[in-house]
């Protein structure tokens, strides 16, 4: 069965080298986040995922959640190792202090993010969610409301959910219908039905607490009539105890694709009168709230690409090593080889390697920005790094999760016949990764709001910041090439610049076109992601060869790992930045051919 | 549920107006096949394929093929719809009139092909096996084995099966291990154990029969040691009637990412001292007969990569037009719209439809030019078709089957979170899809070909003539974009003209490097084919475009059906033949990154 090990020598390159975990560890709030503590963190975090969440993938694959009269089973081990990870504290690692938790900043918990994503993806989605809930209620929940769940949640002893989706309201969620009644206590009656709501109902916990999008009766229509609001399941009395079953049922779960430990549940609220529910915040005010966690969610599903890609990555490399078929190309006489021999495996090894670190890259470097943003002592450097995480995460969750789904397709070809055998694990890699493009935000809504809120809104100053930056970076490039022996770095230093001007006209192509022909836009609005996320990744490269030059030249550290970080950025200057010409074209000229064909014709 | 409408108007264009379906009528042994009985032939086949298959696909989906002490049951009501199949004469289509067949050509079978794959992947899987088992005993049975076997092959009475694979042989079919021993009486003892078999064993006929990959006592190592037998699950007396039980059984099926509905067996030859079989041809050239076949069964993997694509567009269409969210972009105050509104929509069926055009107009294309090698008058010509659908093969396999997972996931998409729901039925396309790169050789091993035995060794004589025939449409796409009003033309004819330029620079390459750096040609092979196929698409969509201005000015047919033609190819043109330049400079360029890292640093 497939193993899983913790990649923390390239987890610690990223945090240490690139994204600034030392600089942030001298901002005012992070002091506690050293490079040591972070190392101490991410090998317990490696050995329960490897140990405890890892095994259990494969059992949530193949048992499911299993729905009975109300009630949702996990997978056979699921419950044990929820309680493991209550126990280890890992819920609290980045909840406040004063509830409970650890405080680290986002780039601290990113690294163990990512392995118990890798690890068990089912798995994670339950402490994922339940975070979003605990921000929802640390950011605008009363103290009242405050005391009552979340220390409970911070331990991990409650889990929460986040309850948007209506049958008619998915993307649209304009269109959320569910109704919140006031009642004379202050309390409010909830009546209406949610779909794909993640682990709304399992036997992990006791007690789960709902956070739920409603209407008031005499709510506005569209987005500013929705309200939030907390629902536990069972109610929670004044001295911590459990009261009555609130009238929130899972009334079916949902056969899904992939991701089958995780039960996706449709949530019936008010069936028998109405669940008991309190407001969050003011009313009125529910979707900006979401919209404020939305960030911090969709970076950690953005996270989930990165994370099955190195899980894949791992599996396809072992295989290609054990694996033996056919003779090495160019060897007469030879005998029969591992088909990591074989020059297509290694450019399917290298392809995903190298979109691996590419991806954690930008994911890394945007946890820092986003930490940066709360703990810079300097007000204007906070709205600068807060600038480049508005930026990045659209770019995080739509290009990671798309690309996750074609790392884990590219795993399944690694093994060929056996990658189609469900037995093997590969299979299950592809399955569970296609949700990622799906939930949070489609990556046509990414896409869209990359080149609305992210960029067109603020007339690109962001956009050409991060140009910039990129370009910037030239003179370093040009100086490691110049101190490098072959021609990798003049080549990665070549396509960055190739890209950046590319990227710069679909950019202009963009700013221009979005006041004058909104649908022309949109129909950029994907190709433009994928652009962006390439070139990023390829920038984060580039500068991740940089270093590994200086690094070479200054004869320190390990020579093999820093020479592999810079044939990695040039494999992806020849094998992927060079899309990136094609995809500018595309976003400047694909309007046109998108929008000509009447809809009756399709 | 999910509907299917067989795309007959479209499939009728690329008969008749690129594949030259009239022309080949023409031409000796091919008179029947007229477009007058191709079109009735399509019209039962729609039929069939809408009414029986496609409602059995998401059945044998859900219920799988049940294996049970070495019996194999389908799902319900296949073996049913198998009778139907049979008795409709659909096995005998292609197959020589002397056996029972029609003889049709090629070209006049292939969209009921795609057809049947679109209503019922798995399904279809038993039909094209035989057909594969029917194609080897023609080509090389012996008299005798004809009489023996094949009007019942022909009439779908019994399926015959294709053993090549085994576990230490599956690309590499140099390491088959199989055993045959010859008895006093001519016939063989067949041992040894096969996997991966499709329809290996099934309950929808009486017997099957089974060509068998194994080796002589005395036969040299590797591929030319390798013979070819027929094995029948049930011994065959002279009466035609069935004798022995042989020694050949199914110990298990394996449990698949999808394709369910079609059993993949695990076949055991000889556990009770040998399995009879009868050697096809001579001893020792089995594997020369099974690269006879493996065109056509390449092909036709390749028709299924269409086929899905199609499917999947239908329904995400029927989906996007159906499903009601958000309001229009641009439009203050309007209601809430079907999704089709959506530019990002709209591009990812633009997507789905130019790509399936494309596919469908390389894949006739190439079944013409396979008629044509066997049916034309003039040697020369023959030839030179021969050459062309050879060269056009692996690109028809690799380029359609890894294109049709790509719009198997554009369709989930489409769909957003309900694409992730089992019920909604996308999700089976993707699942079904993905085995269509791997079995019939990988996409690597295509790609292999590619470069090798159709490029390299021929010193890319077919590949120029094939760069040279695109630029000869420049022409008629100049003399077609001064006759037509808007600038679709114009941009098809640069996309074209440099696409062709970079295809022509990437063949360049390959051939300079093939017998320099056999590794680095390699590294190329894939990046080659999906730019082949990519150019080769874009070009038979350039000249539907041309084709379709020529209507348009005439005032000749539906115009709206041609505007259509000019739409998808510019759609093309921008969005996909934009990555073409990109994937030129990875040919060229990409190998240095590829190989450059120690095996040990994976």
């Amino acid at each position: 069965m497939s193993q899983y090990t913790a990649p923390i020598r390239d987890m610690q390159f990223v945090l240490n080298e690139l994204a600034g975990l030392g600089e942030l560890s001298s901002m005012p709030g992070c002091e506690e986040a050293t490079p040591d503590l972070v190392d101490a963190i991410m090998e317990e975090g490696g050995k329960f995922a490897a140990g405890v969440l890892a095994p259990l993938n494969v059992v949530g694959d193949r048992n499911g959640a299993k729905w009975d009269a109300g009630t949702v089973t996990t997978a056979p081990g699921w419950k044990d190792a929820y309680q493991q990870f209550a126990e280890g504290g890992w819920t609290a690692i980045g909840c406040p202090v004063e509830f409970g938790g650890q405080g680290l900043p986002k780039l601290a918990s990113t690294p163990v993010s990512e392995m118990f994503k890798s690890a068990n993806l089912a798995f994670s989605l339950g402490p994922m969610l339940t975070q979003g809930a605990i921000e929802a209620l640390v950011l605008r929940g009363s103290d009242e409301l405050k005391a009552k769940f979340l220390d409970k949640m911070v331990a991990g002893v409650w889990t929460g959910t986040m309850n948007l989706t209506e049958p008619q309201a998915g993307s649209d969620l304009a269109a959320v219908r569910s109704k919140a009644v006031p009642q004379a206590d202050g309390s409010y009656l909830i009546s209406g039905q949610k779909i794909f709501i993640t682990y709304g109902e399992h036997d992990m916990t006791e007690n789960i607490i709902h956070l739920v999008l409603a209407r008031l009766p005499d709510a506005p229509e569209g987005v500013k009539g929705i309200s939030l609001f907390v629902v536990p399941k069972f109610m929670v009395n004044d001295d911590g105890s459990l009261g009555a079953r609130n009238d929130v049922h899972c009334v079916s779960i949902e056969h899904k694709l992939g991701i089958h430990g995780s039960p996706t549940c449709v949530m019936s609220y008010g069936d028998k009168g109405g669940a008991v529910g309190y407001l969050v915040g003011e009313a009125n005010r529910g979707l900006e709230y979401m919209f404020i966690m939305m960030n911090e969610a969709r970076f950690s599903v953005g996270l989930e690409g990165l994370a099955i890609s190195e899980r894949a990555y791992q599996k396809a490399v072992q295989y290609a090593r054990e694996r033996t078929q056919g003779t090495e190309l160019g060897v007469k006489g030879g005998g029969k080889v591992a088909i990591i021999k074989h020059p297509d495996i290694r450019r399917m090894l290298m392809t995903m390697k190298s979109h691996v670190e590419a991806m954690r890259a930008i994911a890394y470097v945007t946890a820092a920005a986003l930490d940066t943003a709360h703990c810079h002592a300097d007000a204007a450097e906070r709205a600068k790094a807060q600038a480049f995480a508005d930026f990045m995460i659209p770019i995080v969750k739509g290009w990671c999760t798309e690309t996750g789904i074609e790392m884990a397709s590219l795993g399944v070809q690694v093994h060929g016949g056996m990658g189609y055998i469900e037995e093997t694990g590969a299979a299950q890699y592809l399955r569970d990764a296609r949700i990622s493009a799906i939930y949070e935000g489609t990556t046509g809504i990414q896409a869209n709001d990359l080149i609305g809120r992210k960029m067109a809104r603020e007339g690109g100053i962001t956009a050409k910041a991060v140009i910039g930056m990129m370009r910037r970076l030239d003179g370093q490039l040009a100086e490691a090439a110049a101190g490098s022996q072959g021609e990798h770095l003049a080549v990665i230093r070549k396509a960055l610049a190739d890209s950046v001007t590319a990227a710069e006209q679909a950019v202009e192509y963009v700013l221009a076109t979005f006041g004058t022909d909104i649908k022309a836009a949109h129909v950029a609005a994907v190709p433009m992601l994928k652009l962006m996320g390439i070139v990023c990744g390829g920038w984060q490269m580039a500068r991740a060869a940089v270093i590994a030059q200086r690094k070479l030249e200054a004869g320190e550290g390990d020579a093999d790992f820093y020479r592999t970080k810079i044939i990695t950025a040039r494999f992806f200057a020849d094998h992927v930045m060079s899309q990136v010409g094609g995809l500018s074209h595309t976003v400047c000229c694909g309007a046109a051919g998108a929008m000509a064909l009447d809809e009756a014709l399709f």
